[in-house]
């Protein structure tokens, strides 16, 4: 175990960018070491050096230096110069299929954020409609890919070369529904209903008709039914077939956080106890998941932590239950759950600098 | 069918009473006939005649006579004065127990805006735990109840003595079930899903810890799961059994409006036309449902009107169905479904004074 | 005067033009005769005949025809064929300047709701730099234009050809001030300092960086401090010179509404009611401007309406006064005066389609 | 200078208490020594030993024991067995008043959140009516207090028993107006207008119709016009008479930040340097206050900071500026700058555990 590596950061410029650098800046194994930020900069810009970080992210200025750090022109060069180890990826799609089989080559670690290698299988991925799709890089890159949720895949993030970073709404779904259906409690044959809810950094920076103010404020609004394209990691990581599951993402008028509210059958009655154990049992190891024993998760309660919240009621019958999950978006959906996968990748506290 | 008719409001001082004077002040039938505002005060107030309108609700000031509308001490003598035929009761429930009986006596037409008779089975009223349940007065009186949803009892509404105006969230997700399962189409065995959500404003205006600014504001919180008083009514008016659906409320971070996402299945597969033909025909005699044939409702579209918007999405395989229902809660939810249901009673055109 | 007027829309596709949309199609002397609505379409559209007007705003929909509305391609023809009287302009400035001469030669009064020729001195016009500006022909539009202010220029505009709108901010800074400034009231010397704060709407529906949800929720902002392109309005009609006020706009979190916090120092110590009587009288035959006795306007008694509101405080010394402006941007700040107008110089009511 | 000391906290329950919990139990002076939380209980919570404080404040929740801490039934003696050296009280007013004298003849230095010990001047302390007003003791302890702003008294609060803490909105202004006044460069003459806004957790937890989120939301108001408390903070700690400013708080929706926009005019003409030399130097030796060399502050970029934000803009003439300070109510404006006080009273680096 090293007691500290050197980090880059690739699109710091977006909402998780700067969660990203905000958590890697104060990272107690970092001090000392930011992290290289690069990207694509016109001529400008890159005739200054770079761009100063507290330009893009006003909120990321002190007094004590973070001035001096700037968004540099990317390079791979620059990255081998700098000896970075681990690059953390918060690009679009389309740019990690194409960045990532490099960085492995040059042996640099990629924990990448965006949706370009967390799916198996190609007709969960056929939704993204990559170019480079069963290419022999990528799927040579696929095979070394590992899907970054800590609580379930601890040990393989261990020792992965490329990491995976959920998907925001996955996780919260993921997080909720795995526990019960490992346990097989759960009915599949009855149907899950997964209706989700997302405040609008979910949607990115790029102003759009659906991110004015105008839209999202005083509204609400489903969309991508029956469409979305996390729908394959729930498949893929609780182990679904697409009829068993629905899953409706909706635009919530708030900044930041995730809300599931998550519909399930029971195979056989069952008792609060019966269903919380199985929650406290399969979280006991997980410092990043908090098991809410009486009341139900909220938004405010999760809203800038790096953690997942998750309760449930139980129908008097003991045969139905609404589950309830909460998380942040841009933390334990992105950034943060990010930063979890350097703790466990790097055999640190799994929730160092997250707390 | 009379040309106008004699109204009074009581429980003008919440955000439903508010609607409630907005609409009748401007509605055509009612021009220079106000309603009368009556409700309980303090000696104080009683003493200057009555609180003025316009100090209760500044918004409701114009320079053309509103400033002399009070808010005046309730007696029955001032109703039978003033030549009351309709009553509004936008009070709490147990008030409203306690008045229609007297008022239905005194030959009153009553439009309630609360629960108190809505429900026809004791069962599902129990959760009210009304204390005159069971009681001499209380069973006739509900045997004069009509549901009040223009859409399924216009004709019993026509004739109806007291009208029980439905609940916010039960509108939206009885409008949107009730065309398909009296067609046949839901699988009731699978079990449905209303994962309802609702502006503060269904609330109330008391002030409570829930009602907080610092409470709703960037938040989303599930609330009476398996427990909301509003289940009876689906029940009754879908014709369910408790076992075939599963309604969970939400409380958004906006004034006001709902949004209900509704998760079926059906029995046989079904196409867009076929299932869009049910609502088209179920809702074309209804000026105040709008079906959408192509997109997906959103709450900015409906606030501030009556209009209940109905949309759907179908699963490639045609047999599940989300269904998307939205509607102003203070408005085709509670006063504007009050007046639409006044329009009914009095033989006028049922949207006059709704658009 | 005539009972009713064909009237045209051009840029309907805005927040303005939505609710100017929807007051014609409800104003009681425009009953059967909608407005024209016309733009730029591409060509599919054009080929359609046109955008329905309920693709664009679906808030508009009813169903009583309103889906027969379309937007239809512009041209002068059209209007011609149609018999357009008056054209509302809800376009941009440049548009704007282009467009009003033809139309003024075709015999068609115009109101504009564009800062295109609001203002009478170059020196205030340089900050929109006008390509036109000092031409033949936009120097003798200008002489025709009055500033569509009723309340300071009702007679004026009965028989105006060309109404220049005025911009909001505008508005509720005029109206609050010219009053007192018109009494003699108040020490110019001293300076008078207007703290403005806006909704999002007013900042337009094209998406944008400031306008994006992330940017404007939770947040607020000054901006064009000393350079804001409504301050020669403020100066021209208020009859103030640049040094002596000071306007600063802020960017609120809320989708519409204005209020203007106004800082006045007297010449000579006034009371309560000597201030509020000149108020009283100036406002005394305008019915869209309510002057607060007791309290102080807020945003949430004006939105929605196409009311001015106005209120002070008086310093104990009587030196000093704050004076709170409210208006809703969209209505009496854009759209609703606009309306206003048409009242007036078609010489209906004032405030006809407007409560 | 101790490594570390022993804190106590009553008021915890509140916006400021939460904040001031998550402070102290993050800050790294503070690592094993939890803060004693204490106040008020009812005997169903005295009888369990106290309320787990991650009921009072789920947010607070970690997997590392601090469901094990508790707010206690509050004795003295509970103080003194503990080894309480610092007490922090976030109570009301008048409950400080009682409190404090009692802490100090115990030796505890307080750092005390409200604004009983603020005000030097009885004529400034008048709107608050303390009912111990001229009481020896009250004398006495006032004589001790030291306004807890470390940008202007740094070197007194080191020494202090009692460290009274600014208000919110006076912080905000006074950082803004003291360097300039102090260099001697506004004509106090011409008058200095602050228009203040700040976010609804100003208003305290308390429910009340106006922190009603209907009330809040999509809403904004002015109050306390000439008259509000903070007032004489300005005019103490800046050295103004009370004609030579105006001060106006507004209620912003939003959940927490304030924005002061200050209006004044220069002796002489400036230049942007001169004033930002001003401002820079005042500063330098200020971790917590960031000065913005070229854009203004927003609220966006100081909320869940403890910083404070002052940047500027000068009028052509370089007679006149308008300056923008922002920062977090419940932090620079409340808890953090508490924090900061403990920083300096116990000699650590001022901003230690505040970034």
């Amino acid at each position: 175990m090293k007691n500290s590596v050197q980090t880059a950061v690739v699109g710091v410029t977006g909402y998780a960018g700067a969660e990203l650098a905000r958590l890697l800046l104060h990272h107690p194994r970092l001090k000392g070491r930011p992290p290289v930020f690069a990207g694509r900069l016109d001529e400008k810009e890159a005739a200054r050096g770079g761009t100063p970080l507290t330009e893009i992210h006003p909120q990321l200025a002190d007094k004590n230096g973070s001035g001096a750090l700037r968004m540099e022109p990317f390079t791979w060069e620059l990255l081998a110069e700098r000896g970075v180890e681990v690059l953390f990826l918060a690009t679009p799609h389309e740019q990690s299929r194409a960045w990532v089989p490099e960085a492995l080559e040059r042996g640099i670690r990629v924990i990448d954020l965006s949706g370009a290698w967390r799916l198996t299988e190609a007709s969960n991925r056929s939704i993204y409609a990559f170019e480079d799709e069963g290419s022999a890089a990528a799927v040579a890159t696929q095979t070394l890919a590992v899907y970054g949720m800590p609580e379930l895949h601890r040990a393989e993030i261990a020792g992965a070369k490329l990491i995976a970073n959920p998907g925001c709404y996955s996780t919260s779904v993921i997080l909720a529904l795995k526990p019960l259906v490992a346990a097989g409690l759960i009915d599949l044959s009855a149907g899950i209903v997964a209706d989700a809810k997302s405040g609008v950094s979910g949607a990115g920076k790029a102003p759009s008709a659906k991110t004015h103010f105008m839209y999202a404020a005083d509204n609400l609004s489903a969309y991508s039914v029956f469409g979305h394209r996390h729908t394959g990691e729930l498949l893929e990581q609780v182990g679904l077939s697409a009829g068993e599951i629905v899953f409706t993402p909706h635009l919530l008028p708030i900044p930041r956080g995730i809300l599931s509210t998550i519909y399930v059958r029971f195979n056989s009655a069952q008792t609060r106890d019966s269903v919380a154990q199985v929650y406290r049992e399969f979280f006991a190891a997980s410092p990043m998941v908090r098991f809410y024993e009486k009341s139900l998760p909220q938004i405010q309660y999760v809203v800038r932590t790096n953690y997942a919240d998750i309760g449930f009621q139980l129908d008097p019958s003991g045969r139905r239950a609404v589950i309830v999950s909460c998380l942040d978006n841009l933390l334990k959906g992105a950034a943060g759950q990010a930063v979890q996968n350097l703790n466990v990748v790097s055999g640190w506290g799994e929730s160092e600098g997250l707390e």
